[in-house]
């Protein structure tokens, strides 16, 4: 594990002269706003203080934050989230090795607990209700870390309470087509409760999709062959492997939007305007339950009815079949039903962000922003503390080389912990809400590091296309971990790569969703922002993610002896974030590349091609998508041989403000608030949600399929016109934004 | 009319040293981009330059320009309007007064127009259909003027068109309290025409009121009392006087919002998506004519019913009675009625902005707008043309400077001719609408100046308070026009003036409505913006507005004999706006002060005290928004400070760059894009439209009423909360964006 040796060479020479000037340049007076020397505003990216954070980043120091991080359970506010805040503060207000300052910010929001009284249960009764089977309210206590009272029992989180009874049917994962399919076979789902694995659709889309056809209750299970490649055996599993074992439940948030539920575009300040919360929507219609594949097997194994579909069946051992109802050779009666007894609360509780920021030497103005959630479900030593491990570690390097007056990045660095992004990515989200005016003025990017590393193979990045060559030139210059003697950029492309019509083969950079705190920096505030991580070798293992995800069988030992023995792979996480963050802070031209959208809107336009016909049919030219397509590549060019030329000569440092800021805003000209009227936050006509089936522009793409589900109503038309309108002046604007500044 | 000789002395000495230094610096290359020399970055406004250009503004060449622009009828998109764009682009493209550049921006749009095969008609009829009295069809032909092809005959643009008839009816000037009234007076209005008078409400107003009440027509005209200060008889008006002669008809677009009515939210390019204007929101729901008062007066003699309350009554010389129908002693049969015939068509027209720029040394990428509309009704002597005149030497002035070498501003300056205005500021917001995100990054400021002279008698502005300062230094250094030797400053405070707590007593710098072009720049986008006039001695005449507004009679005469003879008041409005143009383009640091939006909130806040008990009844905590509005003072105060004390020093040029953004960006803080749902543009939570009595917060305002109105219902104060949630937040990120940029 060593910082590749192409720099070696480089900068070799220079190290000694490099070091004097900075030490020279960055003797920067405290006090705020304080200027820095205007001779250092035009200092580049100083590739020796790169190197020396690359090998200060320490793997072990990573594992023993990781350790304290996931000693004890920290659902988001409980006591010991709490206690991380403090921890958080205190490494950031270190005298030796924190930061210029550090802060907490506090939100009241709306979270959802099961209850302590009243567990939430799962039978099995008989006609006369007598309870025959029920399943198990907690997970087994494997590794003496899953029974303490701490660990918060399997639940789905905002699932509303209720007893639904009724009897049982098999609904694969859920989705529109599933339900659909049983209807088709006549299944009764009326009144029914549903068994449902969990994969295909969102957890929240489960319930609301059964409810539409009258589904009194779901069940949601972890099918081992999803996740365990189909090992189901408690040998087989965790501690003895990292499967999960039969007893472990997936908890999460059935919340169909993010943010606090109660103040969507506010601060939940405690004086905020809130929602009631019977008026609050996206919480899933009917009661739900999640329950380990232990539990589902008995009640899945015994079930009647038809035999499900091929690729309904899954690792139970036995027939799935549709149910309703049990069969007749089984453990319980045909008439048997299910009751499934929920008893969440909704509650308003007060969760914390931590903010740690480094100022900024020439532009304290930009920030560069990187963060990660603190709250887990039980320990969460995966999810999120491989990310909060890595991001303490970070922060400790930058902020040993700040106190020793090392170093000052040209611009501000803001390090966030962000507080229950579990129920919702809700401190995140509420801090977008909180600071809209400043982060829409000022910040540059936003780098989301989460679970760092979920496996061993190769590095995973998402995110939106100006962030690809940054990440590129970081993991160029650093080792892959294990032997291969590979850069993470070589090791990377051999897992997920692409053909690129600009660049050849390159490694392919992923979409973002709304998985994880970054949604809300991209969705709603138009950030150029990434998701960085460790990832598997798919060839190895088909798990729709690492087993124990959201169960109390993620735990330290579960990283330390099966995820990443050595803690290699979440050093190059470390390296390769930092790198980026030091390229971002520090570049004098901020390494955004905005040309490489061309090649994304290139592919939308193409995927659009499939409609032109039926568009001008109904007479929507497709020629000005095709030109705004064209006329923003134009101007994409122009801009980087601008930035070229200038690169060439000595620029002054209002000149480089200027391309930054173009660089800086790019991605939020693509934001269009009157877009998308039926979502929440969603503002980016690039990457809002796409439904349709068409790979383009998801305004373009979900209107079509619109239009085409609605027999083509005119109004359904007249929606497909208008997104075509709003892509059309979305490109023009930003190719607007590209252009030479005296050009209107 | 001199450039007041506070300067001389300043800068008498200074002079010539200045000058040197200027062409010295400003021998700025002319490519695209073209950078700046560094060694200008910290170039303040130049007062030679300054006093040059106030000397240069020639009230002759402002006269010239009148009599060319005035010389024919310039409706939106007709020959001559076009013409008129090519002499604006011929004036900014001259190779010794031109700017660096000029462009044309063409949108389609949708506008209204009276038939000319059959022309709108009022008539009078008796129960057989027979014609009993019909209005005029246009104006008087007075001064030869009145009579050509290309005088549009009086309309209600946007209303639709329809026949109806019925009892004719005197409804005041159409406000609902009228119609209220009428109601409690149980006059008959279903089915009736009524006859409004212009003012009170707005014009659309009128017909959206009466429809309520299901009036089937509506006439409007001016009445003398209201235009004329009484005066009625041919002798006593135009071109005897300045008053409305007796044919004078007001046109005016009765359109709801403004911009493109198909087109909302999007430029109106060609293949822009359309709304069906079927569909389309905004237009009069009801067919409405204005008539000249020679015909009302005709109309409204002759009514019968009771007598119309004191402050209904007129100066047509008799008593105005309520209707419904004629008196038995008139001229008419009592069961006579009114036919109106509204003979109106929509039409998708070609309307164009003329852009000129003046390309910034140091910051090109900063953009300070000035601009008007270019449309008329009729000739638009007044309207729009004295200050387009004014537009028009100001340009030359500044051109001449720079194709001289002598002058380049720091900042891009951008002049705009506006297409379409009369209809609903079409122009402006189509432009706002197509450069969007450009104008969001980068407008400094727009100056809007229309009627540049109403009357002879002091300044008037209107615009935010960051503006007040900049138009005050302006101001006390110029000159007033007439004898009196007091500077425009000295002259406008004894007019128009306010106590202020900070300043003591200050001229008053009125609100922004939607009056003219700067609406979309305020409330849509969001940009410091003002408008410029010369106005009335409010103690010499009660006129609305200058009489001859809108109609025929706006001719070159009518300004050159009886509104600004001499074109003194021209030349105070052009130095006016062009020493504030100057200073905002050359200054250092923008001349904003962004402070002065305290004084704006303690009043809000004062007025919203009156709120407060009701609002603790329902639960709504009064003590965020005080916490609020002291949050944004304090920060308004420190960050003065810290101006103050770079300035002392030599602040680099990325300092002075920061300090500006947040200057610039402050006014972009206020604004909300989810504060408004049902208002089209308008989302600056300061400005807003106002419906409510309470003179605060217009969303808070606005949601009081509401909760008062609907009898308390707990959705009204839920909207009052979330209302006063939308100030606190606004006023929090204000604030934020004023603090040390380094503190998050």
């Amino acid at each position: 594990m060593q910082w590749v040796k192409v720099l070696g060479g480089v900068v070799g020479a220079a190290a000694l002269l490099g070091l004097g000037i900075i030490v020279g340049h960055f003797a920067i007076p405290k006090g705020a706003d304080s200027p820095a020397p205007s001779a250092s505003a035009s200092q580049d990216l100083d590739l020796k203080i790169l190197e020396t954070v690359m090998e200060q980043l320490d793997a072990n120091r990573i594992r023993e934050n990781l350790r304290e991080l996931s000693k004890e359970p920290h659902l988001a506010t409980s006591p010991r989230d709490e206690a991380l805040v403090q921890l958080l503060l205190q490494r950031w207000q270190d005298p030796e090795s924190g930061l210029d300052s550090a802060r907490t910010t506090e939100y009241e929001v709306l979270l959802s607990f099961p209850s302590k009284e009243q567990p939430n249960r799962v039978d099995v009764v008989n006609s006369t209700g007598a309870v025959l089977f029920s399943c198990r309210q907690s997970e087994e206590n494997v590794t003496g870390e899953q029974g303490g009272p701490d660990v918060v029992p399997p639940y789905a989180a905002y699932a509303p309470p209720g007893t639904p009874q009724g009897p049982l049917v098999y609904a694969n994962q859920g989705s529109e087509e599933d339900f659909k399919k049983l209807q088709k076979e006549e299944v009764k789902l009326q009144d029914s409760i549903v068994l449902t694995r969990y994969g295909g659709v969102g957890r929240g889309a489960k319930a609301v999709n059964a409810a539409k056809y009258g589904v009194a209750g779901v069940l949601v299970y972890t099918d081992p062959k999803d996740i365990n490649d189909g090992k189901s055996l408690p040998n087989e599993t965790f501690p003895h492997s990292w499967c999960l074992p039969p007893s472990g439940v997936e908890r999460g948030s059935y919340f169909e939007y993010f943010g606090d539920p109660l103040t969507p575009y506010l601060p939940a300040t405690p004086s905020s305007f809130r929602l009631n919360s019977d008026n609050a929507s996206g919480f899933p219609p009917i009661p739900i339950q999640p329950i380990g594949f232990e539990d589902a097997q008995v009640l899945l194994c015994n079930l009647g009815g038809k035999l499900a579909p091929a690729d309904w069946q899954g690792g139970l051992g036995c027939d799935y079949n549709l149910g309703p109802g049990f069969r007749s050779n089984g453990i319980f009666p045909e008439d048997g039903q299910v009751n499934v007894s929920v008893h969440n609360r909704l509650e308003l509780r007060n969760s914390s962000n931590v903010l740690g920021i480094i100022r900024g030497a020439v532009e304290p103005d930009r920030y560069v922003l990187y963060g990660n959630h603190r709250d887990s479900w039980v320990h969460g030593a995966v999810d999120p503390s491989t990310g909060t491990a890595v991001l303490l570690e970070l922060s400790r390097v930058l902020g040993t080389l700040l106190k020793k007056g090392t170093w000052r990045p040209r611009r501000s660095i803001v390090f966030a912990s962000w507080g229950a992004e579990e129920f919702g990515l809700i401190g995140s989200t509420e801090f977008t809400e909180e600071f809209f005016s400043k982060l829409q003025e000022r910040a540059v990017a936003y780098i989301n590091v989460d679970i760092s590393v979920f496996a061993n193979a190769t590095l995973r990045v998402q995110g939106t296309p100006p962030i690809q060559s940054v990440v590129f030139s970081a993991a160029k210059q650093i080792s892959a971990p294990g032997s291969s003697g590979l850069s993470i950029y070589d090791n990377w492309i051999r897992y997920y790569n692409r053909s690129s019509s600009v660049y050849g083969l390159v490694p392919s950079v992923g979409t973002l969703g709304a998985g994880s705190d970054y949604a809300p920096f991209i969705h709603f505030l138009g950030i150029s922002s990434m998701d960085i991580a460790y990832t598997y070798d798919r060839s190895k293992t088909s798990a729709r993610i690492y087993p124990t995800y959201h169960t109390a069988f993620d735990t330290f030992d579960y990283v330390d002896k099966f995820l990443d023995p050595g803690f290699s792979s979440h050093q190059a996480v470390a390296r390769t974030a930092g790198s980026v963050l030091l390229r971002l802070s520090d570049s004098l031209f901020l390494p955004l590349n905005v040309s490489d959208y061309s090649e994304t809107l290139r592919s939308f336009l193409q995927a659009a091609e499939n409609l032109r016909a039926l568009l001008e049919q109904h007479n929507i030219s497709f020629g000005p998508l095709v030109t705004a397509v064209e006329t923003f590549e134009g101007a994409a060019t122009s801009f980087n041989q601008r930035i070229a030329t200038l690169r060439e000569g000595t620029p002054d440092p209002l000149q480089v403000r200027m391309i930054n800021d173009q660089l800086m805003l790019l991605e939020r000209t693509f934001l269009n608030s009157q877009a998308f009227p039926e979502e929440r936050y969603y503002s980016h006509v690039l990457w809002a949600p796409r439904t349709g089936s068409v790979a383009t522009f998801p305004g373009l793409s979900n209107a079509y399929s619109q239009a085409e589900n609605t027999g083509h109503e005119p109004a359904a038309w007249a929606e497909v016109q208008r997104q075509l309108s709003i892509v059309v002046a979305a490109l023009e604007g930003a190719a607007a934004t590209l252009r030479p500044v005296a050009d209107l």
